[in-house]
């Protein structure tokens, strides 16, 4: 029961895993026979297996295996830095130093500076690990986790994987949700394979129904060789939450169809509706071990996300905790920061459902696009057309975030409604 | 006479060019006729036309455009940051926190934790630009400039750029040196490109040779259609330095040929040798104005670098100048840190020539890898065979960094004198 997530390492957090095939006897749904060909091709010489023996000898010095030496001096990449002695400022508080400090410590020369391992700083993919293991109730391993700059390049990462490096009907189909976010179709056309829409149900909260998810593979089939599915969980642009009993569903059908499951759970921590809570998709889950090697050779040739950002990516799931000195204050903060979301997801919400319904045309444009360029050049608001997430034939969306600080939020719904009831008089 | 260059946030430089064809009427080298067809396929809506207009109608709000709202609100993508209050340390050298306060108005949310353009924050590439047209003599614009997450990310992304979609012989062929950096070995093989191996000069400090170059795309050419040349430097891994009449005569090279110029510049301050100075490939350059839309809607599928890198890559560009405050300190931490690699250099350099020549055999693994993996079990130390880089047939190399301190580098050198001796004597 092995799980494999990337976290994205600047705030976020993102979950890529798949499902085992149904049977022991069927093909894997994701193999080194079954990958993407060009990146088992690739090879990168200053991390390859070399420097893996490095850091096997370094872990049997650790447990004590006699060596003709004490250390292993690695000169097989560059880090030019200098240990950072800034920690001794007695203005912030000392839980915070000494977090800073074991994170320094786990890295090379001391500093963040420097190069990490291609999957990360090991103590923060520990303090990922825990936090899983106590935010899902299963264990997770450190080993199965990879750091990488931001859920975009996460995602890119893995999707290479199922690439097919062939054409036409051969081309990898991958499953993604209308609307989705556009990172997805961009990847997907970037790497030649077939986006496989599924429309989320907008009448029933964008819930994610298994009968469209039939069709939708059903009609690709004649396309594309069906590889994998995305689910965005809370949605974005959507902001549903699913169900449970949903997400068990998508798992049965995943199992069922043989694909790998790419769970995108960046925004677990914004879930507002009541009644609402968030369920991770991490249960029976398994990447093929050889592709894993696959996977981390190929990440290798980037080296390591940006160490900065995997220190701050500990801060998310190493918080202080109650008695530490800093806990009434990131608790003030925290509060507020996700306090003010829920507010403003709240106003937003009700001020939209009070202004009437849209239907416009307009020439040369989507009406969407066209009604958006207006919203910008006469209220300076700036949101997105909602066919650049996809949408449903005949119907128009807009996507907004809820962001701006809350005054300012607030100024902007009323230039809204004031842009939106003159637009509809002028082009109803 | 634009230039298109790509600085990685992490420290070093990376600059991406290409040179004019020799004729008006020649096909362009990288025009969006003949541009990876997958990448213009691309569409990524949260930062699409609208989002670029909103861009252009802050723009003509600065410069006193009279408009029916006083600024543009920002709702097409999340920035969950509040404002930081950390700059009033006493601690902190005045000049330091000036800078850092200017980075820091210059982004969202006066935060680096929220995103950036995508093409990186504005003031740090005017700074990257006012440092080139320092360092050159010749103009640089911020709007050539794109910031990734390191080099590997602005390489993949040009070369990205110059693929033909297309398998056999109608591959992009890319010009690239032996030995070089794996990075560009894996990435032309990730995008089933075709490597056109051309080998620097041993015999001659590593010159890049021109009758070398013509040898190798010549019998490159019913192989694959060749679309550019990589040259890197000073070199990695061999170090070398080429002369002002070197690069002249790579330029005339890649003008002839009609190739992308990729120059990776990254070591630029890492020159030691007596009589070698480092000159900028940046003379005749230019990108396809409509290539660059297509690289910027590329670049813009990842939202942006990360901003604490590019924050630092701002120090590496604007740095303390005399009379400032943080000056003497950072003049001397620079002096010291560039003065113990050159020591580091001229150090390892003797050791080595000190030892007699080795040639060996041995079953099952090249004997550049046999011997990295023996000296990495016996005494430790961890350097990469040279056969990850390319070398000339039958000779044999291996990678070392020179940057462990410089005491533990002495006590290496010692053991690997010790290790060299006893293999030889062992495989003799």
């Amino acid at each position: 029961m092995h799980s494999l997530k990337m976290y994205r390492a600047t705030g976020g957090i993102c979950k890529l895993q798949r499902v085992f095939g149904a049977a022991q006897c069927r093909t894997k749904v994701l193999s080194v026979e079954n990958m993407n060909p060009h990146v088992k091709k690739m090879e990168y010489a200053v991390r390859g297996p070399i420097v893996i023996r490095a850091g096997e000898i370094e872990e049997e010095l650790r447990q004590g295996v006699k060596k003709p030496f004490t250390e292993v001096i690695r000169a097989n990449i560059g880090d030019c830095h200098a240990v950072d002695r800034l920690l001794n400022d007695p203005n912030y508080p000392s839980d915070a130093k000494e977090r800073a400090q074991r994170i320094l410590n786990s890295c090379s020369g001391q500093s963040i500076g420097s190069y990490s391992d291609s999957s990360g700083v090991r103590v923060i993919r520990e303090d990922i690990a825990r936090y899983i293991t106590e935010r899902d109730g299963h264990p997770a391993d450190p080993v199965d986790i990879f750091l990488s700059t931001g859920a975009s390049d996460s995602i890119k990462t893995i999707m290479k994987l199922l690439m097919t490096a062939k054409d036409g009907k051969d081309r990898a189909g991958i499953m993604i949700p209308i609307p989705q976010y556009p990172l997805y179709t961009a990847t997907i056309a970037e790497y030649n394979a077939y986006p496989i829409g599924y429309y989320l149900d907008e009448s029933n909260t964008w819930a994610c129904n298994i009968p469209e998810l039939k069709r939708a593979i059903k009609e690709a089939r004649s396309e594309c060789k069906p590889r994998a599915i995305v689910i965005i969980n809370p949605g974005n642009p959507t902001g549903q939450v699913l169900s449970r009993q949903n997400i068990e569903e998508v798992i049965k059908f995943a199992k069922e169809e043989n694909l790998f499951l790419m769970a995108d759970e960046v925004y677990q921590h914004n879930v507002y509706a009541e009644g609402s809570a968030f369920h991770s998709f991490k249960k029976v889950i398994n990447l093929d071990p050889a592709v894993k090697v696959m996977q981390l050779k190929s990440i290798s040739a980037k080296l390591c996300s940006s160490v900065s950002g995997q220190a701050v990516m500990d801060v998310v799931v190493n918080p202080p905790r109650p008695g530490e000195p800093s806990y009434d204050l990131f608790i003030k903060e925290k509060d507020f920061v996700l306090g003010q979301l829920k507010k403003k997801a709240e106003m937003v919400t009700k001020t939209f459902n009070s202004i009437d319904g849209i239907s416009c045309n307009a020439a040369g444009m989507k009406p969407d696009a066209f009604y958006c360029f207006q919203l910008l050049e006469e209220a300076g608001i700036c949101v997105v057309p909602g066919s650049g997430f996809g949408q449903v034939e005949g119907t128009f969306h807009f996507r907004t975030t809820i962001l701006p600080p809350l005054d300012k939020l607030t100024g902007m719904m009323e230039k809204f409604k004031v842009f939106h009831e003159n637009f509809i008089n002028k082009y109803k």
